[in-house]
């Protein structure tokens, strides 16, 4: 317990900063200064917390969690930042570049994915959205007659098109479901209200053939928000409710506002931070309208009368308290709540590698949370 | 976006280390200093996560949580350090003395506890072991004939007699049920395995005369862990198993193995760290016996044919990993497992206070889930 701490290694990162070093050098400089030692950390430590009101935590040098995550996980937990975690686009052309940079890379890896899984997709349009049918080759007989709707995530600007059916993917071939996945319109061109416009158009069309009692929606980040918002519209437009939802990590609330937001902040190795790209997307997208708004986030929504939710998340999440919150929030309106949270993940982890034994594991915790609610 | 960033503010608390000023002096030095930009930040987080493998984070200031967090809470996450934190007892005498101070503490707050949930306590012997039996004056009738056993946390140190009657009363009160508190020894005089042994002798003993499928046992941190580890020897020992179980935030890996273990550390004021009393106790406890020992670090166990079990954590819990842990292993053995995650809380806090709102909610989602799994 006297050895040189962990937390402290890196302190020399900001007392650098002014220096002009090169990236590497830098990054080296911070990890190679001598620690200080642990006596002395607790002390500086509890004079910075010895007021009320503020928590104060010193620079932390941690390493990926080994213990009960897989290989393929710790491999993603330990991945440097995302490049364009601090993208700061200026104009509709800079985002564009950005989105389909982006969408190429995710639209690179979906043939073989589609093969692992043995999933076919098609387009269609239905209520004139642009959308994807995902269907898997073995449909159990339990699942003939249900029927998912599949709202991807991506700050609300990632994701068009192709590039957002990776998970719809993992849904129906992990869980044996048919999926209709939609290509919500997104800004820049198409801000607030055009994505939830979207999914509704095709929540309404869908549920005039088919039962709702069989059906669920799903999707993660802002796909999960958008779940969430969407039951929000069909209960104040007394449309037809789905039979559960499973609002991944979801965005609940888009302003930076939540205690995870903070305490797993630059912890987070796949969002980073709420100041980067993501609160930018996040005003693009609003476009003016309140933040608070349920709609945006759901979180502010008035949850009773919701269907069984099943939330996913990780330890290290930017947005484990937006998941926690809306776990919490939808237990004190009466509703059935699930609740898994993955050791050491970052932000939606569980949906990155098709390989990853916890990206089947939650795929197929969520199937038979729907297998639970879903009549046959 | 541009406005200086939170979380670096307190950076001198680690420059002013080798200062010598008084400690309030130096926290108010260390929260006035001027912060870096956003900009120089997230470069310099850039840089220093430029390899794989570890994570850095920067100083953090965080304030209390105030979305969906009662005023009562939000004061207790907000509360310095306890003064015990980073106690490091050199004799069993100085150990007794801490333990002393605290329980006086604890104690001091008991009677208007019994009296605001109508509980009353009488000692006992179950199988030579002090006991206490903790009544709720209103008994629903579903509970007449069910019987919960707990045991208590406190590190294997903290919670001798009395001062352990607090989550017994709040699970009695706020649940309608009647409960076994078991005063198990502990060190320094009695390391492991006497509090084990002592748990099992009442468990036991009392499913001599009581059906196990109306019982179930619960308990808090080191409470939650031997929880568990009293499961895995009923399996070993061929005993009775209860019918469901409430580890809330276990101490499942008494090591400091798990992410929460460093994300974290010094987030968490209640435990603040496992460097402090924390990993001390642990080893005092364990007096040599091997640290991954499932009965001492029951997540090394096998969980296959546990009954359902109910988990309680917070965001900012030290032991959210052995929670989480805990429960994906669960449900990987095809256990019934069910995880509330509270936004912002530190370890344990849903017990601290008996007024505060999410007290009563921790312990009432617990008391439904036994509801649901014990016979009436």
């Amino acid at each position: 317990m006297r050895k040189p701490h962990h937390a402290i290694v890196s302190i020399a990162i900001v007392t650098l900063a002014a220096v002009n070093l090169p990236t590497a050098a830098r990054a080296q400089a911070a990890i190679s200064q001598p620690a200080i030692s642990y006596d002395e950390l607790a002390k500086n430590e509890a004079a910075a917390n010895a007021e009320s009101g503020k928590r104060v935590a010193p620079v932390k040098s941690m390493v990926s969690p080994a213990n009960d995550v897989s290989s393929d996980m710790q491999a993603m937990i330990g991945a440097p930042y995302p490049p364009h975690f601090n993208a700061d686009p200026k104009t509709p052309t800079e985002w564009k570049e950005l989105i389909d940079r982006r969408a190429k890379l995710s639209i690179a890896g979906i043939p073989a994915m589609k093969e692992k899984l043995g999933v076919k997709v098609e387009e269609t349009r239905i209520a004139g959205v642009h959308c994807f049918i995902v269907t898997p080759s073995k449909i159990p007989p339990e699942n003939r007659r249900r029927l998912l709707v599949h709202v991807h995530g991506g700050g609300y600007v990632f994701g068009p098109g192709e590039a957002a059916l990776p998970e719809a993917i993992m849904m129906a071939g992990f869980g044996g479901f048919k999926v209709i996945s939609v290509d919500y319109r997104m800004p820049p061109d198409f801000p607030y209200p055009a994505a939830m416009d979207d999914a509704m158009a095709v929540w309404r069309e869908v549920t005039k053939t088919h039962d709702s009692r069989r059906m669920a929606i799903f999707g993660t980040s802002t796909g999960g928000a958008m779940t969430l918002a969407m039951v929000l519209r069909a209960k104040d437009e007394k449309l037809q409710r789905p039979a559960a939802i499973a609002p991944g990590t979801p965005w609940s609330d888009i302003d930076k506002v939540g205690d995870s937001y903070a305490s797993n902040e630059w912890a987070d190795n796949v969002l980073v931070t709420w100041d980067g790209w993501l609160g930018r997307a996040a005003k693009l997208y609003a476009n003016g309208t309140d933040l608070k708004n349920p709609y945006i986030s759901p979180i502010y929504g008035d949850f009773k009368g919701f269907p069984p939710t099943i939330l996913t998340s990780g330890t290290r999440d930017l947005f484990l308290s937006n998941t926690v919150r809306t776990h919490r929030k939808l237990r004190r309106a009466g509703v059935i709540a699930d609740l898994n949270v993955y050791e050491g993940q970052s932000h939606a982890q569980y949906q990155f590698n098709v390989n990853a034994p916890e990206t089947k594991e939650a795929f197929t915790d969520i199937a038979k949370f729907f297998d639970r609610y879903l009549k046959e």
